[in-house]
């Protein structure tokens, strides 16, 4: 396959270099990344600025650099960047879990739903520990994942998020299929004074597990498990829609 | 009811004074809204600096100014801004369509999703030009949906997303329950070159409408109806994930 691979943490992260490396192996891999680290730009796109984009040379195949979001990169690395469409668009390896309402915040979950809007396969890769120690056991994952998806196919505005403990392979305990679960953000704010006596506020919330299904994401993670979530693009409640039909506002 | 009113476009957006003097009429209403325009920020979050709040007095109510995006605003507003919990959050008007792709995007709809990822009712309101002329039709329907959910409840992390046209309220032909339609932008780039000889990209998609189902809220829209779209926060593709299970990667 033609793997592009991205990310949100930058394209000198760590974990970007292991599952490009990886996945490398078996495949033709791109990597276009963004030129920093993007971590919580969520879906963001640019609009206001150019994109700039820097061809960076590690010895390890074409990568290059874009001055903007996970979103941006996917865009533009389809559009204009590539010489041939990627069959599969890989982002990650996030340190740190993405899990329940961490898929609205991260930028390596939206570069793989913006492949999904343009019509690709993708998956995102996180593993759950933010000092991620074993890269390499999530990046074998990906890769199995990866030839899953070439075997089987995903329906189309549907991609896939893993997730993966941070251990040597050997301590795995298994595959489990997930719902993205209840897994939230204490909406915590620590508020402080400058030194100028002014008030400010710092985003201070940690993930917080709520909910004991077996089925939900975090859940499955903290249990030693690897997690496999399938995401829809179509955000559409058709339940509550049907409802809302025969009690019009 | 207590109404938090947000938005995307910054607190001095016409769209937002607009829908916060009709909403006030009948309401308690307190603004919350980023300092600057911060459109297509999706749903980002700010973690790296420290967020500012400033008070702003148009002599119209509270009003507080967030540096940071939409979805920085519902949290700090809830966990710290305000005094009271609100019975619903209304993000917008944004001007310009928020249907089909562009709910990824948009920092208004993002508003809303946090809202109700908190926990709390939320509506997102747009109006179909990026010349809006006609916030009031959109802020009248928007008082009229609020006061709905008073009365008939969403489920818990479901909120409305509202398109309402672009013209006087006598030309309205009607409100219409749809889906996410299939709008999407098409990934265009301008490729140019700077003073310097550098060559830099500018974003220049434009949405286009792909579809044509009458239950689209893209469709709906441009066909002079309100197009109201009930969604939901859980991503989980619950159809193919049952499917995986007896196909496991």
């Amino acid at each position: 396959m033609r793997i592009l691979v991205t990310n949100d943490d930058g394209i000198s992260a760590p974990g970007l270099t292991v599952l490009a490396g990886i996945l490398g192996t078996r495949h033709e891999v791109v990597v276009v990344a963004p030129d920093r680290e993007r971590s919580a730009v969520s879906h963001a796109i640019t609009l206001h600025v150019p994109l700039r984009v820097t061809r960076v040379d590690n010895g390890a195949g074409k990568m290059l650099a874009v001055s903007g979001t996970p979103a941006d990169c996917v865009k533009l690395a389809i559009t204009e960047l590539l010489d041939q469409a990627p069959d599969l668009v890989v982002s990650g390896i996030n340190p740190g879990p993405n899990v329940g309402v961490n898929l609205n915040y991260s930028g390596t979950v939206s570069a793989a739903r913006e492949a999904a809007i343009l019509g690709f396969a993708a998956l995102a890769v996180s593993v759950s520990r933010h000092e991620a120690l074993h890269y390499d056991t999530a990046a074998r994952f990906a890769l199995r994942a990866a030839e899953w998806i070439e075997r089987e196919r995903l329906p189309r505005g549907v991609f896939l998020n893993v997730n993966v403990p941070d251990v040597p392979e050997i301590e795995i305990r298994g595959v489990r299929y997930c719902r993205q679960g209840r897994a939230s953000l204490e909406a915590g704010f620590h508020k402080r004074t400058d030194p100028r006596n002014q008030v400010y506020y710092w985003q201070a919330s940690e993930t917080q597990l709520f909910g004991d299904g077996p089925d939900e994401d975090g859940v499955a993670l903290a249990e030693g498990m690897i997690a496999v979530t399938p995401v829809k693009c179509d955000m559409t409640d058709h339940e509550f829609l049907a409802r809302m039909e025969k009690r019009g506002i």
